[in-house]
């Protein structure tokens, strides 16, 4: 069947572009010397995060417990959440998590990590703790080097957590001097740091400068326009798609399509996708279930019915709108697979 | 249970307040004298469709087909779609529904019309249409009284299709022309129009002026920052809430919390929700899982753990991204809803 021929919207992948953009990150990942431990959370798939693994990722990255369980029901092993997990309820599914797989967490406070004890300890679990250093990220973090050293020192007292070392959000080089730092005040304390966790697409030459032992590389694997539109847009490399139906033509100049802000995204800037057949064309309006489309500059006459191909501007929330992913090689689908981490929001 | 004690992020409705906007709205049309057909893409949830049926709206507005699918195997019915529904699949779907439901859709090209008589024909299926009009709102619609008319004449010859009249969309005072032309070229063709459908929250009473013989209206049933900001904002009628957990206190200024963008909306302006426990606090930021919290103006001091309850911005946005509503009342947890409709994108 040919991806035209579905029900629209409809959110498909070519694969061959994906293989290659998976391939090409970890050849250029081998090249630099930095490990690869791959964010999902731009597709949210097991099938991808299998093929991701498959190509080299020694790992990967979920940034919500509940991705990583799906992650792990499906196979998946040595995950990293780089998030304060807090809350009873959180402890004990971690706590269960990690008596079947090899899960590593972030702190970067001591009510964090005594909550995790207290239910990982009895229960005869352990994850390991990386310190999350705020590094010009303003979000999470510790604020100083010696906080960090300071949290990694109680880490090392509690039981169910074993000390990794440390990460950076996010990893620029103005992050140096607070990395460095740290890892002087780890040593003098006697503190393990065998992780070093860095990175993000665009950041693993940087993050390997910095010291990082791995990179969490993740939107590379669609690619989109967000990502690459302050670089060069190439079309050619954004594997992600919504198929669309033309379904009004009311003026010469405006088509409409049923895809608005609940299949794509509400978030400017305009254009709001790439429309492949017509790159001309300009999505210049969402509403919640319409795309706004301004034809004026093509040359094609739009019909109701025809079917279009656009490139979303933000791939990670389109993936977080839609249950299900069709696979396509030259337009031709090969298998329609569960976006399992979508809405897993705990 | 109580609200605080939820794994979170959780989405919770106050009953109260639910129950009173329902009412409150069932009321103000019943005094102006337009019934309701309630929108159902704020809440997607059948429970709540039921509660605003009981309360007296005539019927239901779905604005997928997905989405009427799922209401009406939860045992609503009279759902009108008020979009072009296009291409074969879908048109085997309207059918199917229409076998066992009273449909009502829109239209606004003789290929939309065309294309559903072809299957619903045959099927000895019917739906209802009403002609789309572009009042202004510069997305689908006819683009005259003429062109309403000739299509309305088609939709007369077509099998499995009943000429129902005709939609605005928006219902501002500016559509009254339009509006009247068209109906004196229906009268003047002996074109039925039982139907004027309009409205939408805040709109029922011009609507009523109008000549709109329904009110589409939705975001009410919630309330929200979006649509009352621009009024005065009471938090007292704003039903939805996200409970959320402190998870970082990297400052003395500022909080992170456990929902982001993909548990909120990344769309601002500032801020992105308001905390009922702590109105002086600002969400000011959101990436992908956190929210970043201005807290500088609070005399509370913030701890790693405590749940706070955000009202969101947009309303029916947040219902699209969970698939559970926790339904409350004083705090208690009365029953957990699926939100059946969400991520029916087709």
């Amino acid at each position: 069947m040919h991806i035209y021929d579905l029900d629209t919207p409809a959110l498909v992948v070519d694969l061959d572009i994906l293989e290659a953009n998976i391939r090409d990150m970890a050849a250029h990942c081998a090249s630099i010397g930095i490990p690869l431990r791959v964010h999902t959370k731009t597709h949210k798939t097991p099938e991808i995060a299998k093929m991701q693994v498959a190509a080299g990722s020694q790992g990967i990255t979920c940034q919500k417990l509940g991705e990583a369980e799906v992650m792990a029901a499906a196979g998946l092993d040595d995950i990293l959440i780089p998030f304060n997990l807090v809350g009873l309820p959180k402890a004990r599914r971690l706590s269960r998590l990690a008596q079947l797989k090899r899960i590593t967490v972030t702190a970067d406070s001591l009510a964090t990590v005594e909550g995790l004890a207290q239910q990982l300890g009895p229960d005869g679990a352990n994850v390991g703790v990386l310190v999350e250093l705020d590094t010009g990220g303003q979000r999470c973090g510790v604020q100083s080097p010696e906080a960090a050293r300071d949290l990694g020192r109680a880490i090392m007292d509690l039981p169910g957590l074993t000390l990794k070392g440390i990460l950076t959000y996010p990893s620029r080089p103005e992050a140096k001097p607070f990395l460095e730092r740290t890892l002087e005040l780890f040593d003098e304390a006697g503190l393990p740091h065998p992780v070093v966790s860095g990175g993000g697409t665009g950041a693993e030459a940087i993050s390997k400068e910095l010291g990082c032992t791995e990179t969490r590389s993740g939107s590379y694997v669609y690619e989109g326009m967000t990502r690459v539109s302050y670089n060069d847009f190439r079309p050619e490399r954004c594997a992600l798609r919504v198929i669309c139906t033309v379904v009004s033509v009311p003026t010469h100049d405006r088509i409409i399509i049923d895809g608005g802000q609940k299949t794509f995204e509400s978030y400017p800037p305009v254009p709001y996708g790439h429309i492949i057949e017509h790159p001309e064309a300009c999505i210049y309006g969402m509403s919640v279930e319409h795309g706004h489309v301004d034809v004026s500059q093509c040359t094609h006459s739009f019909r109701v019915g025809e079917a279009l191909s656009v490139i979303p501007l933000h791939q990670g929330k389109v993936s977080n709108m839609h249950d299900e992913l069709v696979a396509a090689r030259n337009g031709e689908i090969e298998a329609i697979w569960q976006i399992r981490g979508r809405g897993r929001v705990r």
